[in-house]
């Protein structure tokens, strides 16, 4: 437990500094972002603030981590290595992409082609790595099986272990997609995506520390059932440490925002949330606990399947933020609003996976 | 466990649609607000934003709770009335208050006198029947003894029973004075008690269930040392039952704030986060969770006391969130960062509560 408090303290600090420092040197670099020109018009004005602020981000939890590390004086495990390993990879995909829209200065960075290979190469070596290392009971960081609030009997390799490592390969890679492109998605408002992610990390600091509590290895641990997870207490440390960072972040982030996450942002987060879901074995609980930003995906998969069928658009703008902004609400009232329904979705993840445990 | 997402989801529906319906009785009776003259000038333009919010968060905890007992089909337990008792005595209190400004429209409303005497009533009330009211194990909701965590050796009673009463008395008034004053000092800016209410009260949720799970009358209860507490899951759903409260005020009362909580909702809610650190035994380690309301107090206090001694002011103007105002700060800017604060302060105290349980 104080491995989780000092990474995320540690990442809260630096994260807090850090961005001030990142923000003057981008602002005296002029490095500025440009706003995606199918947005409302009135985010013309938020052209010029600095982007890639996802740099401080990543830096400041993995200098949390590593404080834990150092302080309680342990060696990583393999299930934490794994999670930074993935934020960090596709982290550095959004950077290059953040870079040449700056750099090109236009408002378009890598393209699609380059950003799938990116993304696919550092999510195929994770989903590898994740069936790999075998702790002295033989349990890998992840598994085959789909999980709910622990692994389900649906298991990928039911049809021998290649196709399932194939279709683990796929399931994992797909879930890092969706996760990463969610948080970018929402991360369109000044602090939306950033408080949304407090949120959800949030969450999986308990869901660790309580897989920690409650893991099958420990004796001594009693209840209706056990959890097969391997390194569950480093995951909430590493989960502790992003929160803290997001947190530290949020504090320039927050409207009127001095600095934006970018994709180097929003690539690592929802990479290091796919990563969190798969190895504490609730990847369809995550769908839950980052409810808002499933919802964000859905109405952007809406708006443009009807429109691909019907000619019509549901919303007056996707995503759904967007709509909206048209609508006549105030920016920071649909931040607060998205927040609360975040808060709301990991209110009701939490409840469902704590649910079996608890009398009454 | 039901309970408690049943009080928090229904708590959260009424006061969500209930506050749209009030709002517009409000401005319909023309009931706005008076703004405090000895606040930033800024401030002026809030005048007549409806106010007694309040009333629809009592109203919306109270159906909530009802609703879970219904559909648990349990009664009210002593812990869980008692604290519903302190709010809605402590929101009536803060309803005349309010009543008498809107009425006579001014900005001060009862006398000073007229409150102290309203509250203190209402508090010696609760404070003798959380003294009473044994169970089949003899247990009292409260206890004599100062909490942290839990009961601590600091007896109150070491002199003698009566003795015990009254300095019980005393100590429990002091803490329903603090909070509630607390929670109203912070209610300056739009959305900032409320905001920073659902995470102190989603805190006493998580603290709430772990005491009904790990509560010494529990058989197969493991682990460090278990909880002597009365109906604990009762006080979690309770605090649930706030919680959602909130959240769905919050949806209106967000900057730009359509309706504010008034003395009512201030009141009350000090006075349920009182009763909740009171019965669950965690009086100290309530002014961690609720961390940011005593750090605005005691920005009051430090001014007035500096001032007093030295003539010279410490902050541009107490409590705190004025004084980011006159440094130039928005309002939404200090609002989301004292939110972080909270929710750091909320982080560090259930860090706190958890810390004796986890291995590592």
């Amino acid at each position: 437990m104080r491995a989780v408090l000092i990474s995320g303290a540690v990442a809260l600090l630096v994260s807090l500094f850090g961005t001030t420092v990142f923000i003057r040197f981008l602002v005296r670099k002029q490095y500025g972002q440009f706003i995606r020109q199918d947005g409302p018009t009135s985010h013309l004005t938020k052209r010029g603030t600095p982007t890639m602020g996802g740099v401080v981000i990543i830096a400041a939890a993995l200098i949390g981590w590593v404080a834990a590390l150092v302080a309680t004086q342990q060696l990583p495990s393999a299930s934490a290595l794994l999670v930074m390993f993935l934020m960090v990879g596709l982290g550095f995909v959004g950077f290059l992409d953040d870079y040449i829209k700056i750099s090109r200065q236009r408002s378009l960075g890598l393209t699609p082609r380059a950003k799938f290979i990116g993304q696919g190469l550092v999510g195929v070596l994770f989903a590898v790595g994740a069936l790999s290392f075998p702790n002295a009971q033989f349990r890998t960081p992840a598994s085959t099986r789909i999980s709910f609030i622990r692994d389900t009997s649906i298991d990928l390799a039911l049809w021998g272990t290649t196709i399932g490592l194939v279709l683990f390969v796929l399931w994992a890679n797909f879930l890092i997609a969706a996760w990463s492109n969610a948080v970018n998605l929402t991360d369109g408002l000044d602090g939306l995506a950033t408080g949304a992610s407090i949120l959800a990390f949030g969450a999986y600091v308990l869901v660790g520390v309580w897989q920690s509590n409650q893991s099958c290895q420990l004796l001594g641990s009693v209840g209706p059932r056990c959890y097969e997870t391997r390194d569950p207490l480093d995951l909430a440390v590493v989960a502790a440490a992003i929160t803290g960072a997001c947190f530290g972040f949020l504090w320039w982030n927050a409207s009127p925002a001095k600095i934006f996450m970018g994709d180097t942002g929003a690539l690592a987060l929802g990479g290091a949330f796919a990563a969190l879901s798969i190895l504490s074995r609730t990847e369809i609980l995550g769908a839950i606990i980052g409810g808002l930003f499933v919802l964000v995906v859905l109405s952007d998969v809406i708006q443009i399947g009807f429109f691909k069928l019907t000619g019509k658009r549901v919303f007056k703008m996707a995503p759904l933020h967007h709509h909206f902004e048209l609508s006549g609400w105030g920016e920071v009232t649909i931040v607060i609003r998205f927040w609360i329904i975040a808060g709301l979705f990991v209110a009701l993840g939490v409840g469902v996976f704590y649910a079996e445990w608890v009398v009454g």
